[in-house]
């Protein structure tokens, strides 16, 4: 209803007070908004224990309604102060946003429903975009780019982990039997798992001597290649933290920068810095 | 009741013993508030035990009052001997110091009270006082350094991390029923700290399969992302390290840099630093 | 049956295709033979699940001989595309491969022996031979070359872990009676792992205060090892990084080296490398 | 009885066997010694499983007895090839090879003494001296200078742990009731211990929402400072690394070495290197 290119004033306005923070408006609006999402979902996990539903449900509805209304306005007047709403509609915020107010009214017609709104939780990841917006600038910036990088090699030894609980789930099922909690060998895998994490509920144990031969060898590989995805992680940071030690100068000659700080003369053209 | 700037000669003197390290009394007494500290805290310990409270009870309420006495000597001695005793009184040490003598004397007035003494733990902290006089200056300096550089960057992890608890939680206790222990949402999120930090309990553990699914990934995910805060520190620390190494001062012939705190001559130029 | 040196061309095509991936049918082979290995392990675990297996299992069954006819297929090929067949029959892939189609034929003459079929999640090792050749080269290079570098010094840190185990088990066995669970020094020595690997599982504790004495150091002899591994494959990892990062040629003019691989200029003379 | 300073010639052939392992007949020695430590070993721990036991006890036994003789001829030729027998006798190794053969001796005179046997797992720590000797010089060198140079800034992080599981065991103690097993301060701590470490067998667990909420904060603590001391350790082993990186060449004039490698000239007193 509203695709045309240029916007109106007011359109503008509420803009640089909704999706901006640069202006004392716009952080006053972010700051209440968090604080919006984290009362909601206080009252949302305060709701789901019994004792305390029985007392205050009244209140918690009363404060979830209030709430619902607040982020419903919120969510029409992001769509209509942009000039093209199907973006924001469709991207991973804005869908967030709407899974936000849905259970609410879905609750009206759909009496269980309400108990999505436990999906409000996934509002708190708006934090990280106000942060971003406010204070952490560089340190978020730093953690993107160390994870980002080392996501690829993470993943490989992920996929070496999945491998080797699959294999080592199913030698345990053939050695352990039932009564010791390994029924088949989808649970056996989801207790090597338990076991490579160093998590270790407890719930199932090996009780067979060979059983506790192989739990010990997977509690020392898992508690060896744990290793593995800290050395890369910190690989990555030493990497991104030493890229901040060169200098950004550029070489007058061929406008390249990344130079080191001893460099004294271009490193792909030759003339003096 | 003593705020005149000039202090006297025995308050100088008592000063030099109790808030200076660098005279041979001065440390003595350090080791011998140290040694009472240490002893009055087994002392609070072994009393919390029933079968010894019942046999030695009276051995331990006798140390424990002769430790008080000590404690506010001590106390009163900190608050006579300097000019302005209220910002000593004021401090994290001033109040961490009343604490450790205020409930036995409450005691005597309320009879249960005398449990609070275990808030004499906190008086520990002074160890790192002491050890910080004596011995391990560079070490405490080189990690309170790490660690405080850390601490925007742990922090955002630490946001990050609570995120996910309270996501993930709520989405176990939608999968969940309550026969397994998940209860309340805020249960469910105690489970998922227990589960993503890898402690693992096991009072409470998912039953269903999705439940077990997602118990994994959260898993699998606690044991990857414990790579963050150890890169960050490992980072810093490497940081720090290298700092210590080398000085800032560039030669003077050459102007090079990177000189290390014991070089007398430039590496490069081979000219006086 | 094939020992003859020149393979004919038949041979050659369909070793293309099999063995290597640089072609289209190359790649499609490596991944429909991925996708079958997958369904193939899905099919065991499900099948292994008592209600699944009683509703589905002529479906499973049905699933896990066409597999096994596709397995047995490929495996001939493998060995009569190539010149010399012992060498691949023999090798660890040719083992696995052969493990991951017998139980089939087996369980026609032993009733029992189909559980075997879990050795066919040993083929999922084949992911990283696949995955070698498309993607993640590079990742996987480094990982490996770091984690064999690093395994000396693991070793040398597991044979201390081990050594540590034994020497705890068998004093908390004197220590503890047996009905905590400590009957013999063998489960002791597994109870150590459990400890020191902060796996924890519960399943054996210690009740006396010595006994809890003793497991608190190991916690916190465990807690405070794990970063040996972790710094062996970290500074490995980091030097594995800065080897990638610079050459080892040294500059023709001034003989300085430390250059980085993109660099085409001397960064301290200026002079062409 | 043997304590003049020329050694004869059988002491001399005998000392070069047992303490050296530069020879053929020392490396034969050393590897023999170990297969009996490790034999014996297996002996203990296999003769306290009490199926075992009652089963195989005279052949144990006869094992026992026979490998108690080989050490104490051991433990005497060593004292008698050295010229100042007192210094073997009174140094860790000397006093662990002699715990290791006393058991069997006083299990005459007192018959449960034989448990004892189970201190024979320290003599598995010779497993380090012969590898020293053989094959890992340079990794337990690496290792060995990597964790003595972490010790001082590790035992200050152990100090600070355990200030935080005594003061956080406390005052779990006094949130909690005896039920879920906080009986005293003491097991307050220990469950403070098993919890930072992430060890988590779950014997005793938080029941109250406060005490929850402080569980989790010890997690999420433990979670986190697990990078002090792995940031140590790596940091310490870059530095081990990179040390191994300076040249060995000492400067021509003063003689100093310790010079980075592209250094020209001397730092310590100016000279052309």
């Amino acid at each position: 209803m509203n695709d045309n290119k240029t916007p109106s004033p007011w359109q503008e306005k509420v803009h640089r007070i909704i999706y901006e923070a640069d202006t004392p408006a716009g952080r006053a609006f972010d700051v209440a908004l968090l604080c919006c999402i984290i009362l909601s979902i206080i009252v949302v996990m305060l709701d789901s224990v019994q004792e305390l539903s029985a007392r205050y449900g009244v209140l918690f509805h009363a404060i979830e309604w209030g709430l619902t209304a607040v982020f419903t306005v919120e969510y029409l007047l992001r769509l209509l102060c942009i000039t093209r709403p199907w973006k924001y509609a469709l991207s991973p915020f804005g869908i967030i946003d709407l899974l936000a107010v849905i259970p609410s009214y879905l609750s009206v017609l759909i009496p269980g429903s309400q108990s999505l709104l436990v999906l409000r939780a996934l509002r708190l990841l708006r934090v990280f975009r106000i942060f971003r917006l406010v204070h952490f600038v560089s340190e978020i910036k730093f953690l993107t780019i160390a994870v980002t990088n080392s996501l690829r090699k993470i993943s490989v030894f992920i996929l070496f982990v999945i491998t080797i609980v699959i294999i080592l789930g199913s030698v345990i099922y053939l050695v352990e039997d039932e009564n010791s909690g390994f029924t088949s060998i989808p649970q056996s895998v989801y207790w090597a798992i338990v076991t490579i994490t160093t998590v270790g509920y407890g719930d199932i144990a090996p009780a067979t001597t060979l059983g506790k031969f192989i739990a010990s060898f997977i509690m020392l590989l898992g508690y060896g290649i744990i290793a593995v995805p800290t050395g890369i992680v910190t690989t990555e940071m030493a990497l991104a933290a030493r890229r901040k030690f060169h200098t950004n100068e550029a070489c007058p000659s061929c406008g390249k920068d990344g130079h080191d700080h001893d460099a004294e003369f271009c490193k792909y053209c030759g003339s003096k810095l």
